[in-house]
This record gives structure tokens, C-alpha cells and sequence, in this order.
């Protein structure tokens, strides 16, 4: 809301995407409104855009769960360290990270209470109350909830100390069911980021450095980003019986023996916002797909007198009643037309409506793409047709791009000093063939920087490109956030 | 999950409500599933039914916000210890309530941290960034979140140390603009109540007893539970310039001088689930009203054989595609009838249906009204007429019905020993005049345990209840939670 214009009266500039991404990033999530530092340290403030933006991905996910006999729940946020310690792995994994509540209602506490970093210890916990019986199988939770990580190096979105997201738990009676699970909320991980924000996705399974802190294996989905970095977007993990075994969790089998159950867990965070702005903002600023963008349609009036603004918004009325369906925002402000077509460019809204006296005489406005500014005009009477169209065309020509950029920045190698050579020049993913030896990655990011993303679902060809023994997986590469 | 079946086969008794109220409550959220004491002291778990109806309650108040031109942020859950010492009333108010992180990332922190038992502090300290003349006013936030009070004496929903609410901050150029945004946001508690939760409400303002800390005034909404007790439901609060001052938030006025924004607060929490509970439940369980039940429908069929249960599926698959915008679910669990309609009884589903191999040979099927047990025969074809015809009225007798409740334990007293003798042996609202003096809420609640919940908006009339003297305002008295 404070007013930062520069001397032409436009919104001050942003840096360049291409000489500083960081830079740039940084200054659209804030200009544009998404979100901002907070006075605690490590912590943002997410504002209206950036957590519309969260509540349209939430929306969809949620949709996308419950069509898959996911119940959502709600647990404690306090977690007894003694619960935390349970699980070796797990707790190693977390604890540098622990936020401690040592004090409550003005006494110490007997034992201190963690802020959930997530929610395997408590659910697991808690559910041993609850599942009895292979009847009581399979448990599916969710939950939308803030969890806390103590990181010293933030960045708005993609890492703060506390942050929004969905962690669901599930506990299955056999692996082959808890298997399935992890794939199939990995794949409403992909629709969400393919079909709703438009930013194509590798998916597969985690190396064994990478995994989770205490899980068997784990999956996610990667997005490349504009500066080619991988972005991991969303992750599902299978457990086996680990955390069942550890929190004493049983149930009785169909043939009467007591069993542990298999569990998952699987989590989308706020980060996805910084992946939209990442993959598809450009040096004018955000560019949001239409589908989850929370203003769609900009209406830009253009009117020198009262008399001028009443034709319009006269004119307009019945626009306005065609477009129920849409997202729509009229900006009457008493602001120049530049000054407002840079901010809805700046806030990356899909389509912009312009309309003056003279389109008013003709019967017509004028549609412009934020995507590629391509401006078209349009009969009044047909924008109840066009708008929709048009913006199924954005999101269409949004993922189209995406793809491309990534097609651009992918390679196929397959030996180490190839890789050493192309991370020196350049980012994006390199696909090649492993031998799944951590020894092989840790000199790969030794001499790169650049870590395994995921395995690829596709055989092992040839020989691993680091070490030249016979390769055991296809893996994609790349320097990652 | 856990299987509680008594000898007959039914689901365990809970207490019964007329004699142990508090236990049948705990007897009824526990076995109802909607919510469940958590490993940690003080905190709950809330179950898929419990938060079914709080994700309900969330969807109509954030649609009802928003079309007041709300909008959702998001505001960290830390607030350093400093922010909240900045007003002295709240400060004083909360800090007893105080849960403080004090360690983080292996490290003492310098400050400690407050988990936030409400987010005036944090919120004024953050809008100082964004508000700066009376263009960028009015600023109308708002988020759902989980605050923390360390209470010592918890009920689940009702009271608990972690609980999920909104909580709306808006900052105004005029005392008269915030004034009527306390109202406005006020009232849409009362939809909230009596249109979805069928649960009429007293509107009003509190007394400067029963006021909120650091408010100038707070209003509520209030209302009557089964065994008699108010509940408030509802707050909205005027602070006037207090947090502005406090927080040093200014704007440069119309006339060009710096003033501080007048600001609201207004909150509604999980204990809107608690509050369905009693006001609605019976001896057999909950009784939900259909706008916010999860399940709406249950179908519970009846069959002997796998060649019944085929016809029977069969029958009903046009009837459910006809009722697509009912929430319906059907019970096919090898369970026998009877144990069944306990269960969903219990579960305060409003409608059931039940169908049999006798009613498919006449090509009908019978619904039950949770409300009254009344039973009807209806034709397959006509279920998609009667059904939402039925809803409504269930949801429109279960309004009047707890009208006709709070009509029946609501009097208007006109001195002391009256209220005495009317509070010891019974409950219920109490209308008197008041003079509005402190002392009389004390001389009550010593006498009655009675405390003031609302003063409505009709004229002071007569002499105050209490002293004698000449009364200020109309007020409302109960045995509350």
C-alpha cells in the first residue's frame, strides 16, 4: 500500500531476473504484495495475494485428498521431547532445528514441549488409541497446520522458520497398500503442480542421502525454475513399520497375530508459492496461472470525467453479470492507466480488461495477456465467451512454455567431466545413469554443487557417469534450493 | 474405531445429559468421534467429525467476510515477549495464559518468544509497514490460526490450551467506520448461530468486567445450552486508538495531520463445535443441524444375502446420483441394522434412510429424523424432492425448537433476592435492569455465580436489580462457561 513510484509514476522497478535472481525474487514477492520479512526474525507475513494464492492450491489439494477417502484432523502443535526421541533417525534429523517451549502459565515445565517440525511422533501417538484391528485399517489423515523449523538462512516462501502446509498420515495394513498410498498422493502432488500452476514436474524416488529422517524411502516431485534451479515441490515417504514399531502401534492381522502397520507421510507446504513465482515471473513481474490466480480479470476503465466513468460502468453492469464465473477486480482508482496496467503486470494478473470512451463508441474493449502482452479487441457482447476461452488458453500456453524452458534445460550426459563442465556454465537438470553409491554424488556436488533430484522411473542404462560401474538407476541432477 | 459395544450390541451408554451434563458432554465428543484428549495435557485431537464441522463453520464465515471485503493473511505465531509488553491492559490480561519458547536451534534465545494467545500485538507491529495515509485505510484483515492460552482446567472445545480460531483486525480513519465493522462482523456470528448452527443468540455489548484486555469495549453473541449455562460465542471488540498509540501506527489524515487508526479485533474459535454439542444434543448422542453436517444423509440398508445387498445397490444407485447435492453416505458394513442406527444416531447424523428387501418389493424406502424419530415412507422416485425438503425442515425445527428452549429459561427478575432465589434452583438467562456498577456483578456472582453476558440494545427501564438505584442499561445474566 505505500506508494513507491519512481519518476514516471510507475511502481519502482524490480532487479533483473537475469543478471539477479535472488535480487529479483525477492523484490516481486514483496512488491508484489505476496508477502514480507516479519519483525521476528525468520519468520513472513504472507498478505492477501500470496495467501490467496495458498488458499486456491489448498482448495484443489484438499478436493483432490477427499476423493481419495482422506479424512483431515487436527493435532497438537506441542510435542513432548521424549515423544520426538523415539525415533533415532528421525529426531537426528530434526533436532537441530527444535523451537522449545520451556515455560508455560509462568512455571517451568517438567519436560519441554517442541514445536511440531511435523507430526510423525504425535500422530503415530495418538492413533495407537485408534487402530485396534485390521477393521480399523487403512487410516488416512491429513492435516492443515503451521509447522516450525529453526533455520538460521530464510528466504520469503521457500524457507522460514515457521511455515503453512498438509502433512497427511496413513497406516495400512500390508506395504503394498502403503506403497500405492505414496504414489498416489504423489500424483495429486503433479496435478496440482502441472495442472493448476502450470510448472511441469520430474517425479520419482529420493536417494538415499536425500531421503527423509527416519523413512524407508521417499518421492517427490521436482520443478524447474527460471534460473535453472530444481525446486522439490511436494514429497510422500513410506515408512514400512518404522514409526509404528517405534511409537508401539499394533494391530491384530486377519489371522488373529498382532502386526505393526505400514504408515506414510506426505506434505505440499507455502513453498509452492515461491515455485510460482520462480517458474513463471518475468522482469515486469509475478505472471499467475489462471486457474489459481485470485484476480483473473483486471477491468482497467479509462475516464476523464464523471460523465465518462458513468458510461462505462453503465456499460460494464452487464459485462460484469456474464462474468459471474470469474475472478474479477474493476479498478476505478484515481490513478493514470500506466501506473495501473504496471501494477496488475507487477501482481501477475492473467488477463487485463482495458476500456475508454473511444472502445465504449465502437461496442468494444480491449483483452490483454499479462503472459505475452498480445492485445486483442473484443466485441462487449462477446466477452462472456472470450474472457473464459482466453484464459484457458493462458494456463494452456503458460504449462507449453514451462515444458519448453525445461526441454531447453535438460541434458542427457554420461560422464563426470561432462557434468563438471555443463554445471560450470550453466544450471538446469542433467539426466544420468547412477549407480545409486552416495560416494558418486557427494563428488558430484563436491565438484558441481549439484545434488540428485529424483530417480526416474525408467531402466538403468550403461554405466554410472560418475564412477563407470554398471549403473542401477536413471537420475536427474541439478543445483537445487 | 475402537469397538464399545454393550451385550445388546449397542454402543456403550453415554451419561445421561439430565443428570451428569459435564459427563454426558465428554461422554458425547469422545464417542461421537468428534474430538479426543491428546497425549499432551491441555491439548486436544480433533477427529474427522469434529473437524468436519469446524471446516463447515470456517467455509460460511470466510465466505461471509470476504463478501465484507475481508481479506486473509497470515501473521507469525511467535511474538517476541517485548511486542506484547507494549499495552499494558492486554499484556496483563494474557500473560498468566503464556506459553514461551525459549530455546531454538540448540540455542537460548536473547527474547523470549510468546506462542500467540491473540495477535493484536503482532499485527499492529507488522500494518505500521503498510499504512501510512487514509488512502490505504480501511485495512481489513483477517486468519485462521491456532493461539495458545495455558489454561489449567480444560474441556475439549470448550476450553483447551491450543484451539483453532479466526481472529479479524481491521484499522479504520474513523471511530464511527470501526464502530460499525464491530457490528457488521458481529452480526455475521449471529448467521453463523442461529442460520447454520440453529443456535439462537443474545447480541450485545459486555460490561467493562467482562471485556476483553485493552479493549475500550467488546461485544458478544450468547448463547443457551442444554443444561441452562451460556455460552459466549462470539466477540468483537472496539479498541479505539489504544493499539494504534501503542504500537506507534499513524497515518497522515485528510487534512494533512498525523493521527493513529482506530483498530477492531473479532474472533470465533473450535468451541462454536462444543456449543452444538449442548445446545442440540440428547441422550442418544448429537443431533446435527443439516446445513453443517458433515454427513447429511446416511443410507443404512438392509439385507440377508449378497443377492439382496446387489438388488438393493442396484435400487439405489439413480437414487443417488439424484441427491448429488446431498451429503450422503451409505453403510454397507457387515453390521447388524440395529447397531447401526445406534452409531449414526450418535453421530447426530439429521437424516436416515433405510431400505430392506420389503420396502424395495413396494419400491420405496423409510427416513428417519434424527430429531423426533419420525418415520416416513417415501417412494424411490420422490426421494430427490423429499430429501432437501426434509433437511430444511430439520433445520428449521431444530431453530425453533431451541427458541422455544431459551423462551422457556429466560425470565425478567427485578431485584436480588429474586435472581438469588431464581439461580439456586435453576439456570437459564436472567433479564434485569443495571445500573452498570462493577460492585453489582460482584454482589451477584457471589450470591448466584452468575455474571453479566450481555447488555442488549432495548432502554434501561426502572431501577437496578441489584441496588436500586437508577439503571443504565438492560442486561442478561447467567451461570456461564
Amino acid at each position: 500500500m505505500k506508494d513507491e513510484r519512481d519518476e514516471a509514476g510507475f511502481v519502482k522497478d524490480i532487479r533483473k531476473q537475469s543478471v539477479d535472481f535472488p535480487g529479483w525474487y525477492q523484490d516481486v514477492v514483496r512488491k508484489a504484495e505476496l508477502a514480507d520479512y516479519s519483525p521476528v526474525r525468520g519468520c513472513m507475513v504472507m498478505r492477501p495475494l500470496g495467501y490467496g494464492l495458498w488458499e486456491r492450491i489448498q482448495r484443489a489439494l484438499d478436493d483432490l485428498f477427499k476423493q481419495t477417502g482422506v479424512e483431515n484432523w487436527y493435532f497438537p502443535a506441542l510435542i513432548p521431547l521424549s515423544f520426538l526421541e523415539k525415533e533415532q533417525e528421525h529426531v537426528e534429523g530434526f533436532e537441530p532445528e527444535f523451537a522449545m517451549v520451556t515455560r508455560g502459565g509462568g512455571k517451568e515445565l517438567e519436560e519441554p514441549l517442541v514445536l511440531r517440525p511435523t507430526s510423525e511422533t504425535m500422530i503415530a501417538s495418538v492413533l495407537r488409541n485408534y487402530i485396534h484391528s485390521y477393521r480399523d485399517l487403512p487410516v488416512l489423515t491429513n492435516q492443515w497446520n503451521n509447522v516450525f523449523r529453526w533455520e538460521l538462512r530464510t528466504r520469503l516462501f521457500l524457507r522460514t522458520m515457521e511455515f503453512l502446509w498438509q502433512e497427511g498420515h496413513t497406516f495400512h495394513e500390508t506395504a503394498e497398500e502403503a506403497e500405492a498410498q505414496v504414489l498416489e498422493k504423489l500424483e495429486c502432488y503433479r496435478v496440482i503442480a502441472e495442472d493448476w500452476c502450470a510448472i511441469p514436474v520430474f517425479k520419482g524416488r529420493k536417494s538415499e542421502t536425500e531421503k527423509f529422517a527416519g523413512a524407508q524411502y521417499s518421492m517427490a516431485i521436482e520443478g524447474i525454475m527460471r534460473d535453472g534451479k530444481a525446486l522439490q515441490m511436494g514429497t510422500s515417504h513410506f515408512f514400512g513399520q518404522n514409526f509404528s514399531r517405534a511409537y508401539d502401534l499394533t494391530f491384530t492381522g486377519r489371522t488373529n497375530e498382532l502386526q505393526h502397520p505400514y504408515s506414510t507421510s506426505w506434505g505440499m507446504s507455502t513453498r509452492m508459492v515461491g515455485s510460482i513465482v520462480m517458474a513463471h515471473g518475468d522482469d515486469s513481474g509475478l505472471q499467475l496461472p489462471p486457474r489459481i490466480a485470485p484476480i483473473q480479470l483486471v477491468i482497467v476503465p479509462i475516464f476523464r470525467s464523471d460523465a465518462e466513468r458513468a458510461q462505462i460502468e453503465a456499460a460494464l453492469a452487464p459485462v460484469l453479470r456474464s462474468l459471474a464465473t470469474i475472478r474479477v477486480r474493476a479498478d476505478w482508482r484515481q490513478e493514470r492507466p500506466g501506473y495501473k496496467f504496471n501494477e496488475w503486470e507487477l501482481k501477475g494478473v492473467p488477463l487485463r480488461l482495458e476500456i475508454g470512451p473511444r472502445d465504449l463508441a465502437k461496442g468494444e474493449a480491449s483483452l490483454v495477456r499479462r503472459l505475452d502482452r498480445v492485445r486483442e479487441p473484443v466485441k462487449l457482447g462477446e466477452l462472456e465467451r472470450a474472457v473464459p476461452a482466453m484464459l484457458e488458453s493462458i494456463q494452456t500456453a503458460m504449462l507449453t512454455r514451462a515444458l519448453e524452458f525445461r526441454k531447453a534445460h535438460t541434458v542427457r550426459l554420461s560422464s563426470l567431466e561432462e557434468m563438471v563442465r555443463h554445471f560450470e556454465s550453466s544450471t538446469g537438470f542433467v539426466i544420468t545413469p547412477w549407480c545409486q553409491d552416495a560416494a558418486c554424488e557427494l563428488t558430484v556436488k563436491d565438484r558441481t554443487t549439484a545434488t540428485t533430484r529424483v530417480i526416474l522411473d525408467e531402466p538403468a542404462q550403461g554405466s554410472c557417469a560418475v564412477c563407470g560401474r554398471p549403473a542401477t538407476a536413471t537420475v536427474v541432477w541439478a543445483k537445487a534450493y
